[in-house]
């Protein structure tokens, strides 16, 4: 495809490292506060950026595989904490409230009905995906329609700033299968405790993954991989990503299913990673080998392993300050601090 | 002294592990925001713990080292920088906006006269210290009436929670030698850039510190070192940090110095750990082994190295998501989710 356009734009770049610089504090000291700024100011093309009304998107769906045993907790998991994020119980929704970002639920392919009411979008392709051990998890017109559904979606949230969340017992095994197929790296090194299986259980969890990933050989080219291992939410979220970057939203990234959506976008359009802020690395092995991967850094580094966007909700208000910074603090002329004596000198000194 | 209670409460502790582990969540997945909320909850002395009214103290005094050129900037920049966070400019100022902390500066003993204004604390040792190279850098009572100050200013301050931050050229050279002195830490490994030294400048620095460290051999106890080294803003950080322990308010480190403070603070009275929350770790040369050397964990590790509170102040957000979680994520039961199979087996199989 390639339709994401290039923001590098060398000349705001260099605005807002002069703006920066400017700052009443030594060269840098905001250290990597500083790089957020300019990406969130190179995203939303201003040197001056602010950001307006936040959404998180959970995306939820179950995963045949999930048959296999590959996760500690039933599917049915899946669907009752749909219900306690639109109840305000979970922790994403306690920390959306906290920081004032909206909660959005999208019922991507979960296998239950759930009652229509606000907050929760229901664009269920299908009751859970089909077990990848067996066939495909989705057919191709399964995952364009799952990835139709996230462009759909996001496009009708307000805001400049899209979070990322999902919730899918079993979905760590997806992103496991993604990470090992697109960036060529083998399952026993990607794949983790999940929600909390035993050292026994994930031995399990790897052997069956190796044969989900023997039985899709064929599977390389990024949107066969997400059709052959899943899921709907993991589709859904790479349609919401690929939309957001077109529209030039900062997406801020949570953990490891999170990233895998993200992942499988940058593999079609590079230039999603522009648009990119990852909040956090995850507990679940496998996250910083995805992190390395893309080649980014991530904020956090909390040991966070829970999913639904709360890595990304606990982040959020890095984001906010480093626009406030930017916006807000004074110059060292409108304030009238002396510069540094070298500094006076040669203003490129410490660069 | 050891006038400072153990607050360790194994019954409350295990309530607040508890209370978390039957949150709607895998077991441990809110990874270290778990520890987080234990050591808030155990500080406030409840299973339900509320910050209020949260209160940033920048402590700023002169050093009478910074003549030695220790320091990229010049010392008015002192006086400058409190009359910018009162402005509402710095760093520090536009953070404690964003996240509601009430924002007090103390002149510990800046070289410079303030109009009074509120927000202002004068409480001025003297014009700056001594240069620690040729005596002193305070006298025992001009210590002693600093830790007074802080104590004092402490008390009249409202909330449970004090953010610790200061200004003062020349401040880096007096922790690092803090730091060597009452950790026993070779100075070189202890000193870095501060503002923004280049290299050879941080040699000349590394230098003066070991002539200042030879000349006071026997400042060894921690009012000693503090009254050798100083300076006014540690001295008063110092005695807030003892002050703020004994009201048992949660206690949030920033930087390099602030950490100095709490360095001295806990060698005269060890308890005082316990009400303390490490914001980062600063990008300055030394804060890395002071915080191995305190055996505490930083929450954030973005490479500032800015002081005023900063670093407290943006970790802030972080501690209100640990009491928000703690009192509104809903329970197994009362969300109707289904717990981990295993677990409903065995509770304590992944403890």
């Amino acid at each position: 495809m390639n339709t994401i356009a290039d923001i590098s734009q060398p000349e705001l770049a260099q605005a807002l490292q002069r703006a920066l610089d400017n700052k009443t504090k030594p060269l840098g000291s905001l250290g990597r506060l500083e790089a957020l700024a300019q990406r969130i100011g190179l995203i939303l093309g201003t040197p001056q950026p602010t950001l307006r009304a936040p959404q998180m998107l959970v995306c939820a769906a179950d995963h045949g595989l999930a048959a296999r045993g590959v996760s500690a907790y039933p599917s049915d998991v899946t669907w009752q904490m749909v219900e306690n994020f639109l109840a305000g119980g979970a922790a994403v929704s306690v920390l959306a409230r906290q920081h004032g970002i909206g909660l959005n639920v999208v019922d991507c392919g979960v296998r239950h009905d759930f009652a229509p009411r606000p907050g929760l979008f229901v664009r269920k392709v299908a009751p859970g995906t089909a077990d990848a051990s067996s066939g495909p998890a989705m057919s191709a017109a399964q995952c364009a329609q799952a990835i139709a559904n996230g462009r759909e979606v996001l496009r009708g949230l307000p805001g400049n700033a899209l979070l990322l969340g999902e919730m899918g017992i079993g979905n760590t095994s997806a992103a496991s299968l993604l990470l090992a197929r697109l960036a060529g790296l083998d399952v026993a090194d990607v794949t983790g405790a999940g929600t909390g299986l035993d050292a026994a259980a994930v031995q399990r969890k790897i052997g069956i993954l190796r044969e989900v990933l023997a039985r899709h050989g064929d599977a390389q080219a990024p949107l066969d991989a997400l059709a052959a291992f899943g899921g709907f939410e993991i589709a859904t979220l790479t349609g919401a990503v690929l939309q957001a970057a077109e529209e030039r939203r900062v997406i801020v990234v949570d953990g490891f299913i999170a990233s895998a959506a993200v992942l499988v976008a940058a593999h079609l359009e590079p230039n999603v990673l522009q648009r990119c802020v990852f909040a956090h690395c995850s507990g679940e092995r496998g996250h910083a080998l995805m992190l390395a991967h893309l080649k980014v850094e991530p904020l956090l580094d909390l040991g966070l392993r829970l999913g639904e966007g709360s890595g990304a909700a606990l982040a959020w208000p890095l984001l906010v300050s480093a626009c406030a910074l930017l916006r807000e603090m004074a110059s060292f002329e409108s304030a009238g601090v002396s510069r540094s004596e070298e500094l006076e000198q040669n203003p490129t000194a410490h660069r």
